[in-house]
């Protein structure tokens, strides 16, 4: 068995302590006779699973007793529809549209309500977060929503937007658990699990309870609203069990790590040894604005077509996976997610600085 | 590692062989370098991994080109309101309501338009499946619903309703697979795939192509249409991988079984062992009408509840798991899917009878 250092944006990387133990309960998960893909939902074993791993989830990122948190399926694109069906009162909504997915969820709400953007950073290509630190927020808005990290173009919000005193909604899928955050911020955070959490299928929302309520739009899916999942500790109908099961693994994993302070050094001290490469090589250059930089997605290009698809191709040929770039940036990005090791990180930024040598 | 028999109504029993292999590849699937949860759904593996699954599905069922697989997501509850946003043009749809899911699918389509219930057998308990040769169906109705088999109470339609010309549209989330069917007759066949096919958070939708269209209901999310997922191959946004990946090979498994003819005779043969024992017993007998029976969900009791609970506390002691009845029809339940060998029943009904003679 040779494991590739796998940059994939996502689905994406897995601790390998994580896949081990999967794979060695496969058959019989901790003596219960089947594996946790044959259990019942309501079985008191998996029970315990969605339980702990709620909990460690609460443990890790410090969220009170006032928040919800829900395990939901269809991905982030679905609640791009939930978030305005559960909370468009006034029908007004106000969209940062800092990307691909931010746009998407703007267009979705749109089949709702008045969703208005209130800023973007379309005018160069997303390569930045723009100031949001007073913007026009609508007076009647229901909330004010923001991608929070750009898994496409690499940008992050290093600081959340000025509301002046409106819900934020964030879809964080692609910095979920990556550092700290200060939930209470949020009205309601969410993000699909296939990058820094677990495997596709999952989605977790983290919604203040009084977001939760029977007042959604004519029409919701019973489904698709939030109150349906949190009366039901997210039972309704049957979950996506496999994947809350490894979520929960991954939740044990980063608590081992030493939770999210530390894992938010040693994503700073990984993605540091590759913008620092960057930010010295003669070849090689990031496409972000330096103070909008992802600690997760890391795109890069040589400014030569040829030269990246070579670059593309001879990485691959050494065992680095999923280097290409999204096909609306062009060039190449690197995830380096929670679970990939400093050591992929390395090993790839001394096969650029060969590549560099040898192109020049 | 001592594997039980696993009676759950779902999730449920997975074929061994599914397991190991499952195990097998979780590090390195078939030298590519990692796992399948960690693969882009993009990728060229995963292309073949999902490909490969819909065309052993197609060939499983003799599903003609006419007609669209899609692999969704939501459980079956989610398509409760998926099927009237994308087929209620006319808002009338008419419902048989034969147990608590169809109930539920029914009560869902009221959020959306006229939706009759235009026969039940709820008057006995959900115990069989009403006539449903010369229904009163609407006549502008959009289509006919019915839950083909019934988890709950153990019952199957044995003959399909005269839809009188309407487009049918049936939930067989506990039967799929379970044998041979004619898709040509139906407009609509889905079902989740955590009974009877892979794990929790897949849904399989079949649909005949001239249903998949851009005329929902307003206020659809993207999600829900069905066309969205049509138009990009169930690859609209990031699908449950991993459950496609074990339902592909469960699909390998039933052809190696021999198809849905070879299937059908394996259940008629092991539901038959176990009906048999019940129809002899002056103990235990079955909670269903004979001509509706199904081959998948066998509910029973003793007419004695003391019983029943020392009987269920007993099988389980003896690693027979999950025989407890669903709580609305009380006594015992024994699911007995594709997965379930004859062994299992076998075992169980020898269980059963030496139990019959020490509590005469």
């Amino acid at each position: 068995m040779a494991r590739v250092y796998n940059f994939s944006a996502g689905p994406a990387v897995l601790p390998e302590e994580v896949l081990k133990e999967a794979a060695a309960e496969m058959l019989d998960y901790r003596g219960c006779g089947m594996s946790v893909m044959e259990m019942s939902h309501r079985s008191k074993v998996f029970t315990g699973i969605i339980e702990t791993a709620e909990a460690d989830l609460r443990d890790l990122m410090g969220i009170p007793e006032n928040y919800t948190v829900l395990f939901l399926q269809g991905g982030a694109s679905q609640q791009f529809a939930a978030v305005p069906m559960n909370l468009m009162k006034n029908k007004v909504a106000d969209y940062i549209v800092t990307g691909q997915w931010a746009k998407k969820a703007y267009k979705e709400a749109k089949l709702y309500g008045d969703a208005r953007c209130i800023a973007t950073s379309e005018d160069e290509t997303f390569s930045y977060i723009p100031d949001c630190s007073d913007l026009a927020i609508s007076e009647d808005a229901d909330y004010v929503y923001i991608c929070e990290n750009n898994t496409i173009y690499g940008t992050k919000f290093h600081e959340l937007p000025n509301t002046k005193g409106k819900d934020l909604v964030s879809d964080v899928s692609s910095c979920f658990l990556s550092e700290p955050v200060d939930i209470t911020r949020y009205g309601v955070m969410y993000g699909g699990a296939q990058k820094n959490i677990g495997p596709a299928g999952v989605v977790i929302n983290i919604v203040r309870n009084d977001l939760i309520t029977d007042e959604v739009l004519p029409g919701t899916p019973t489904m698709l609203q939030w109150k349906t999942q949190a009366d039901a500790a997210s039972l309704y109908n049957t979950p996506p069990t496999w994947g809350i099961y490894i979520c929960g693994k991954v939740f044990q994993w980063l608590k081992a790590q030493g939770g999210l302070e530390a894992m938010k050094k040693i994503n700073e001290d990984k993605a540091g040894v590759l913008y620092d490469f960057l930010d010295q090589s003669t070849l090689f250059k990031g496409t972000v604005r330096k103070d909008s930089r992802s600690l997760m997605n890391v795109p890069f290009i040589t400014g030569n077509d040829d030269l990246d698809a070579k670059f593309i191709a001879e990485s691959k040929a050494a065992g680095f996976e999923n280097l290409k770039g999204h096909r609306s940036v062009g060039g190449m990005r690197a995830s380096i997610y929670n679970a990939m090791p400093k050591a992929g990180v390395e090993s790839l930024v001394a096969f650029m600085a060969d590549f560099e040598k040898a192109n020049k």
